[in-house]
């Protein structure tokens, strides 16, 4: 492993360190490597130790370059010098990526408490986007933000469609960063259709970093299965990125998005609602759907049910599930999935 | 063990089977038991056997007695039957504690989809509360429990101040119940200041029941995540109840509820907003609180911040977290207390 | 599940109660079950209830079907009486096994102190062998058999080229079944080319059944390891058994032998020792053994190294490992392996 | 984190690398942190890079400063080259242990394959003993250590009763290092009555180090069980050398002995064996004794068992045990060890 400090702006005193592993010989099965940015809490006071190299060793374990970012703090956190460090660093990781033997599009974010707004700044503003992001009980409300750095943003605003898998994890006790920092955060996610695991703990206090005895006190009231996010983050990347295979990383086990309503072109993993606006789509389903509810309000006797709620749930259902649900057969599906393929949306 | 198939209502097919473990003797560890009650889902059409047995298995050998609630479904489903049997199934269980070695108010349900819709009715609706509730991948949005059965009722508005503990777990991927089941009913428990565990996993189907080989096919796709909520529920449930002692169980590991104002007293865990609603706190509180602020804002450097964020978030946090933060002794903090305790709690 | 408490023996008090689950409907991943007997401990003197339940309770949610054997104690242990119920109970469920759905050829036994030297004893000396065993702080040496019955044979003897594949675990501070008792059985299994597992856990008292707060008491001093058994033994009989798939069962995951000296047909997972011993055998190897190792010596540099050593050495090396290490083509070594299998084991 | 390569000889191509972590301010429950050799495998031919940093990483995060030890291989492993760089390494650590914040006694080693020979020879024949030592996969028997370095030394012999606490693991169907390397040592240590605990996995590769996607390929057959010793590990060291605490370590969680014989005073924790072949010991035993004894036969109904099988057992229990089998008040056993532990141990 090569470990170095590179400085990224001497005057705001910002540095990434890197931990480069190596490639090919003992380790074969490895031709590349994905990589993770650690970005420390501190309340954009401090960059905390507890939260970077023990995060670090985690995943240079499980196969990982690793950085850490130490970032603009105190007098230097006016807004958006945190984020412009951020973006020079995976700047910085991309441009050297061939070097490093990093995939370009396997980069990962982990950030903590006020790290985690940085991180997930990063996941939702930034211009050189994170490929997933790890949120450790983070700040996202802009009332919270603003206490740690007055110019700091809001971030459940922020959410976009093209913000990046999240990992999200915090404990429901926790007093520093209420729970809303996630719960808000995470309806924004599913409101934006965007893929992400979350673990909410029943108790533990804040900054709790990765939860062993290596960075806790004794006497620490938290849960048992707080610790558990390492591990699992190191599972959900797997997922995300593809895991070691035989020289080049294995498939992904998931494609992120539930529906394609914001794909390029139409699809049968677009909801009934938003193929019905479209003409050309409307034209095609028309006679499909009338058979398909048909099937369905026989299978589920729904005569009972509000006609406007089973409106609202197969509009919100995509072709595929509702197809499904009433029985359709396959080929059927698959012929008007083609047909819609060929249909530009007109909404980007 | 014993067995018994309870039947508690003929005409509509409603039965409680009971799983009661013995005490003493070999188990002279465990003089009473806590108890839970398994409530399969089913779309409230059938209860699916694949959600009753391979669940009470994991609580049987955790030590708990299980009973199974097969409740009111398809034409007999008319809200409130379901609820109705689930009352007649708790107060038939609390009656007969002793007789079965169980602890009265340590009582859990468990229930998965329409199931988990039933489950988060005694949590949020009933007559006879649970003391937690586990719910998995449950219904809780009114236009999905209609779409089940059209008198089904919306439960995320049901969440007051007197629902038990929950812990919540689902796939974030799940296409038959979405996801903002499971979200929305999370929002509704911290607004009203429950305590909670949840964990939504990144994906996997409906319906995967304990994630077991033992009860899900070879190629389904599911994060190896998924089946943990099992043993995180059990170690969930030692918290909230305690474990098996030494005779007794020994003490919960915490308090549920993170700021006590809507406790019969007012105390040091009233948020600095609710106290100074009352006179007589305010009174108390007055001449502390310019010198806390004061300790406060010199420390954070808080001049550039917005006046009202730092109102809003002073009003929002309890009086015990502010005086942490401006580093008051706690023998201040504990004589406060002493004085905020003798003051009754008027909203009630 | 239909639970069932058949007498096996009423003078000597000797029951089996089966545990059956359902196959098929909700369950139609599976059309027939593994099962695995119980035995619980108790010094031939008594069965212990925590040993029974507690356990099957874990198998039973791994989608075993599961039997508890409450076999011949205190007056009536006198061998064989003991292992005589071993012999009926399996043949009752062998005998049953299409009407309980049970594949015949995939039934674990699992004993614990006294239970599992009848569990030994029913996987190295019984007509009815079961197919796989698990040894919890098992009784296997001999003056502790006596002293628990004085007619109780000794095991570590018993074990033979027919003894199924073994789980054993215990701690290293047992002091009522000294640890030479799982030590000297791995021994004649590692003699005797036997597939086994094992855990020797650093410290716990004898008797802690499944390790759970359900069976202990809250000060009892024990490895938080200890409980890890069980669901390792459920892997584990994955592994020997094959998952549930669809339907049917997967293919075990590893052939339990590691070398084939005992088969029917010689082969190149003999060793080199064993095949040298054979006439036929010897003419094919002959010219392929002196290459292979001029090869092997001019790798390794070997020519300080005692003739003596290497030769005991390639001796009990098998064909397939020592051309692996000299570096020989695939190719060739299936094709020795073509002409090895057409020669019969004279030994046997 | 600091790292330093530093060599130890240079002719020989002899580096410890140290990864030193800070101590106080942000880990403030942390004064001085435990160490960990690391010691790569390699036939006595190379040091594996790939049984080096992803071991060095686990032990890290578990807050841990961490070697590695790069040995004498090659032409320059003739023994004891090999064990003189372990001596330098741990004199050096120690000698620099107040510089670096390491316990003195509190200095594990970790070795795999070839590099578990090295690590097995410090812990039973070495000047500078280790406080603990972790084998994995370790070549101990003599015909093997031949095979790899002709001069390399049998080490299941040379286990003595300064042997410092011993964690084990290996795989059962190694066909590198047979599972004898890791059954023969066990039973060494056993004999000696030496601390250990051991997982022997039912199948895996030679090698397999930290058993994780970044250092296996993806189509090696190894049981899924095969890594839990990593995390395994960690949490034995916590019981042999305490975990991190309020400052300073927590006590240790055992004695590693489970016998006194060889302590420098006799004590109710002799066996009665050893204690009756003291005179004195003797005199104060025999009155008490004889009561005991009755009482014990009494209890179990030994009547028919052979004399010489009780009279076996007896010997080889400890005063202690044999109280408790036998119902005696501890008053009693603590008077007797009290008188014991003035009777000097005339053996040493």
């Amino acid at each position: 492993m090569d470990r170095e400090v590179i400085v990224l702006n001497e005057e705001r005193n910002v540095t990434l360190t890197s931990y480069i592993q190596p490639v090919g010989g003992k380790f074969d099965n490895i031709s590349k490597r994905p990589a993770i940015i650690v970005i420390p809490g501190g309340a954009y006071q401090y960059c905390s130790d507890r939260e970077a190299e023990p995060v670090a060793f985690a995943y240079l374990k499980a196969g990982y370059n690793v950085f850490i970012l130490r970032y603009s703090v105190g007098v230097h956190a006016t807004w958006p010098n945190p984020l412009s460090d951020y973006e020079q660093a995976m700047e910085l990781i991309r441009s050297r990526a061939d070097e490093w033997n990093i995939y370009k599009d396997k980069i990962a974010v982990i950030g903590f408490s006020a790290g985690g707004h940085l991180a997930a700044s990063a996941a939702t503003m930034s211009k050189n986007r994170p490929n997933a992001a790890i949120l450790g009980y983070a700040v996202t409300l802009e009332y919270l933000a603003k206490i740690c750095e007055h110019t700091a943003p809001d971030l459940v605003s922020a959410v976009d469609k093209d913000t990046c898998p999240c990992f999200l994890f915090s404990t429901r006790t926790d007093r520093t960063v209420p729970i809303e920092n996630t719960t808000k955060f995470i309806s924004a996610l599913v409101e934006h259709n965007i893929a992400f695991e979350s673990h909410i703990y029943s108790f533990g206090p804040h900054g709790f970093s990765i939860g062993d005895s290596s960075v806790l006190k004794q006497d620490v009231e938290i849960s048992n299965r707080a610790k558990n996010w390492v591990s699992d983050s190191i599972e959900w990347l797997k997922e995300v990125f593809g895991d070691f295979g035989d020289g080049d990383l294995t498939k992904p086990k998931y494609r992120p998005r539930l529906v394609d309503d914001g794909e390029e072109y139409l699809s049968a993993d677009c909801t009934i609602g938003y193929l019905m606006k479209n003409q050309d789509a409307r034209n095609i389903l028309l006679p499909f759907m009338k058979n398909t509810m048909e099937a369905i309000e026989d299978i589920r006797k729904w005569e009972k049910v509000d006609k406007s709620i089973i409106e609202s749930f197969v509009s919100k259902t995509t072709l595929r599930n509702l197809s499904g649900m009433a029985g359709v057969a396959d080929e059927i599906v698959e012929d008007l999935d083609k047909q819609l393929r060929q249909i530009k949306n007109q909404d980007l």
